[in-house]
């Protein structure tokens, strides 16, 4: 940690912060230059808060020079982390698809669904039981049902199934009936879920938040670590920018970012990001060629039936497509489908 | 809702969307241009879902042209709504100013405050039991002796408390012990949370999302009040920019643009937008300027030694200063303090 | 500046560093903890590129810790600067404000105009010549026309005039006709114009860019001044983000950051940043309010049949209840108008 | 184009709009609803400026239907079009490699690199003459002499070279000297400069502004081809978000939209989207394989002294490691090299 003083500091100030500092064990540098005072922290610094530091009035600025999380460091861990759910994984070698529709919407639906899914190549199947809409009268999934059909689908087709929490009364029913469990976009910073899950045995994939930083969403896969469960997969999905003509904009840059920083898998989900069905083909391609460890996408076998977001919904034939480019990709990245 | 075809579409996609809006009541108009098909949909089409109308592939774009809101909405309900909670009010003619620590932190500390803030003229006293960091490894609070605290400072002051929720399992707790619960910018769209405070007696104050539209914001209001709660007061905290001089970009015209579009009250938080506290006087009276119904103010009486946010928080000095402009801007602005 | 080395450089990286930075006159100070090397420099910095020290391998992040301006920087310049045009002034105790029309139409047009809003109070009159339009199908302004009749309704009103520069083989013409030359927000980083006008013996108003920094705002100050040209003005015309219901977000914010930072007096255009009539008076408010040195305002007698920005620009009933409210509002912040 | 009125409006509002709309040759349709009267224009509206639309105190929201540009829309010219400069070509089948140092430093330095990338496959050399830099104080390149450079290059390898204006009054300079002439992010909206380029014979690189929409690009391109310049190339080059671990955020899902918007080449500049030179490989990928034409690429053979953006500049070794990779992807997309 930096400490920038103001130039009319004084020998006091000084003493004070470096009182706080060796507190906690820190060691302090002082670089005095001819208008310009700096105290270099060396040591864990983990438990100053910067916020504390800033409010002394001869403080001009802190900067961190540590990132602030550790389990989802690959500095102290760099193995890549390789998620296991059923008989698929994430991470690794192996790209992982993940496809499905947007909501559970009738048992006929779902098992078609997969069953397309998995024999075009898909790993896992996903499925929203209870979704996150921003209308209260928008459709709000078939909830326990949805989970029951999902269970049903996997029964017929062996795919391990992912789906979205919205509440953390719904732990234990999608402890036992889900095998990754997905936590949106809304809710990356809903803490008191990131610590519920910490307890968990089901690995957990974790969407990149709307307007979150790559440190704060590594902090958020921090959250869950720091409870226990370690099983962490991130999706980028797309962060808000003033572009309106794709509903996100897909972060693309973030695949080889996380993988510089974090030993965790990392999957894209172009669906979500775009929210139109004709540009999932192109960025599900470039998602991969950047490195990313495999996508999330939304197929439907009747988007303009669809109960939600059938505008990004992909038919099984698209899907084919995607899957044969991968496929294609895949050698060339010393990857595999 | 406004519907716009391809230009090569046919007469049998055009017959196609008529039948999905006719089957909902609603009524088609047809604009024919000579590059251009256009249909004007006609009605109550809140059960049209636009998503589903794009996933057609000889649609090119959905605009709408209401707004999704209803009971949060102004041209449904004229009249402004005033929320009473305790002794005090938002909304209506008087300004109310929340003010108090970031976290309450002792017995001693909560109390002083909230005499020192009542005695300048703060209607409401806050103060966070449960605190949103970024860092698990972050102090999180004095959670439910929190919020025993704050009624201890309640009892000695009078004044009613508001509080952040963290948790659906807290609701009966808060319930009982605040007079205004708190849903901070990161829980904005919990709609598991929002769902669950539509059933609670308490005024509901619900800050915007760091990066949520001002329709979201109305809509997240709108799932609250389909719940059955109506007292709702709003709160602009700031949104997410490219800007990193401040910590956020406080959007000041929001304040006019919600007042144009919502019945509701809505307050403005010049603390964590700005996350400095030499700046939080000058939005302060900007934020009064500009119509909105009152301020929520972190003040600590020794900010140096805060356990959370300390370089946003104010000294009482400097509060009183603040309820002195704001009482002299008052009646230019036809409010009183 | 400081340089944060990755964790496995070795000491002739440090050399290597050590090197160039001494080579500046500048001294290097080492931090050497468990797992971080740190070098602070010390001494004038500023022909260091951080770039070029980002550029080595064995580098993980540089950290600037002064300002990158001198000449506008309030550390060197602690006396406001007060800018006189004609008779008016812009900085210092008194409010300045002006108003016009988007673009010049007509003589009749623009010396209505210009008798209104200088009988309701302006100190300056404003009107485009040349327009920066986003299509070259639009209005493109009346050009050196234009300007020929700004400077009749400055002759008829005694009202010093400020208008837009689009092209620098303008700049003899400018400096010739208009008391304030402004660079519009999408010229703010247009270098080449930037440097000719540092050459020149009129004030510059310089509109900050859609998405530039306040220290990107300044430092386009800096070339100007740099040039020669100390006059300069900021005017704060709303920045880009996700928000669409207005048109920009103004950035209320950035008036207490630049007057932190600068000496350079800083008006608001709550016309441009919010693209909707209805919001001008409020948000002329609030920037009073929050420490503005005065207004940038649209005002059109005829605003439905106004060649460009009808939406924005308000009729002169409007403006002189804005004149009134500022007015009422500047001996509580020790300004006059 | 499509206009809300207020649900008060009277008919002799409706009247006054028509009246303005047929003036211009468009036929206008009612839609009237319960609380709802719209209003849909069709034919030619090209010469309706929706902001005087707008001013009208009746009218709600103005929406457009149909895009604002025309030469540059794919509607009226639905072949790609293919940009000739020197020997290369940008558009079509081959992919377009364009490398070179961020500027132009030396004979040698420029010679050698020229000579590299050459060998390693690049179409076309690429050096910065004039350099746009946010600091009056930073180097600001070799100006008149870098160009001159710049051809000895181009006369001993055969390459064309494509560098960036920064003023106008060098049009001419820049037309004898140079094949591709580039327009930076900053002047994007410089509209004086996209005027004058309509009148070159040179094709223009038109780099994306900063915070640019894919619209407004499409319409600084429109302005050029207005002026009788058809040969623009279009690049994407980071956009501004709140992300600031890259210098920008590449906004990799605007290839597939303005393939489908438009009809010109669009290539990536992944060095100065990332400012990082390892994240430059990935990026090169991703925008080949989100079908990107090709890409802008800062090659230095010694970043460590380059004069500029040695941070994003990779060496020799690594470019020839991204055309072979660029290489083996072809094929999968139909493209070569």
């Amino acid at each position: 940690m930096i400490i920038v003083l103001k130039p009319n500091c004084e020998e006091s100030d000084i003493r004070t912060l470096t009182g706080v500092a060796e507190k906690e064990g820190v060691r302090v540098n002082h670089i005095v230059g001819t208008d310009l005072t700096v105290l270099g922290l060396v040591g864990d610094t983990s438990r100053i808060d910067p916020g504390i530091i800033e409010s002394h009035r001869f403080v001009e600025r802190v900067m961190k020079v540590n990132e602030p999380y550790k389990m989802a460091n690959i500095k102290f861990h760099p193995e890549p982390t390789v998620v296991t759910a059923g008989r698929s994984v994430i991470g690794g070698k192996k790209l992982a698809v993940i496809a499905g529709p947007c909501s559970v919407e009738s048992e006929e639906q779902i098992i078609n669904i997969a069953r397309e899914v998995k024999k075009l190549g898909a790993s896992f199947l996903r499925g929203g039981a209870f979704k996150p809409r921003t209308s209260p009268y928008s459709f709000q999934g078939l909830e326990y049902g949805g989970l029951e059909l999902l269970a049903t689908a996997r029964k017929e087709t062996g795919l391990p199934i992912v789906s979205e929490i919205m509440s953390t009364k719904d732990i234990d029913k999608f402890e036992e009936c889900v095998d990754v469990i997905q936590v949106g976009a809304r809710n990356m910073q809903n803490f008191d879920m990131l610590k519920a899950l910490g307890g968990v045995s089901r690995p957990i994939l974790l969407k990149r938040g709307l307007s979150a930083t790559i440190e704060e969403w590594l902090m958020s896969a921090e959250y869950i670590m720091a409870g226990g469960n370690e099983q962490i997969i991130l999706c980028e999905r797309g962060i808000r920018t003033f572009e309106t003509f794709t509903r996100n904009t897909q972060d693309i840059s973030a695949i080889p970012a996380v993988k510089s920083l974090s030993h965790l898998p990392v999957l894209v989900d172009p669906s979500h990001s775009t929210g139109k069905y004709w540009m999932v083909e192109a960025m599900a391609r470039a998602a991969i060629a950047a490195g990313a460890d495999g996508l999330l996408i939304e197929v439907h076998n009747d988007p303009v039936h669809a109960l939600c977001d059938g505008q990004q919904s992909i038919k099984p034939g698209r899907f084919g497509a995607i899957m044969e480019q991968i496929t294609a990709l895949a050698p060339l990245l010393g990857r595999e489908v």
